[in-house]
């Protein structure tokens, strides 16, 4: 089993602007990511659900034609094959994501 | 997309002492659960993963030999098949936890 303090939890480099620490099992990915201010995703989609919860800060996230700023606390649940993105904006964004992990 | 206040969430009973809402995708079921004092699962699996986080109160997760109590920002990952249960101590817990849909 894994247990993550996610207060205390070290991220490394994902890509540019994302630190992300990923747990895989045979089927979900439990991602913890932290996003630099001002970063964007500008949409994509894929052929699994995808969810999870925002931990810090404030991010935009898009799902189709729907918009919405989230806050710690706030969760989200992103249905497969619908196009979505996200826009952070002057502050970082911590954030705890779930998907399937493709076979 | 569906977006969750998880402050603010209504919940309904699932059975005696646990409140809940879940959202069901394609492929993961996201569930917002409230557990009463003093409750307990004393074990069981299943064939997929499971993780999750802990909003609110204090929990004692066991997955094979390994025995947590888990606080507020808690995450958890129990591996497919592992055996695994729980207990609430003094005060309730909330969590949010994602399983895979079984089909």
């Amino acid at each position: 089993m894994t247990f993550w303090d996610l207060e205390k939890l070290p991220l490394e480099e994902f890509r540019p602007g994302i630190m992300s620490r990923a747990e895989m099992g045979d089927n979900l990915i439990m991602v913890c990511m932290k996003i630099d201010p001002d970063k964007e995703d500008r949409g994509h989609h894929h052929p699994y659900d995808q969810c999870g919860i925002i931990l810090e800060g404030q991010i935009e996230l898009f799902v189709e034609k729907e918009k919405r700023v989230l806050n710690p606390n706030d969760a989200y649940f992103i249905p497969a094959g619908e196009h979505h993105g996200w826009k952070t904006f002057e502050g970082p964004v911590r954030l705890l994501d779930i998907s399937l992990k493709q076979t």
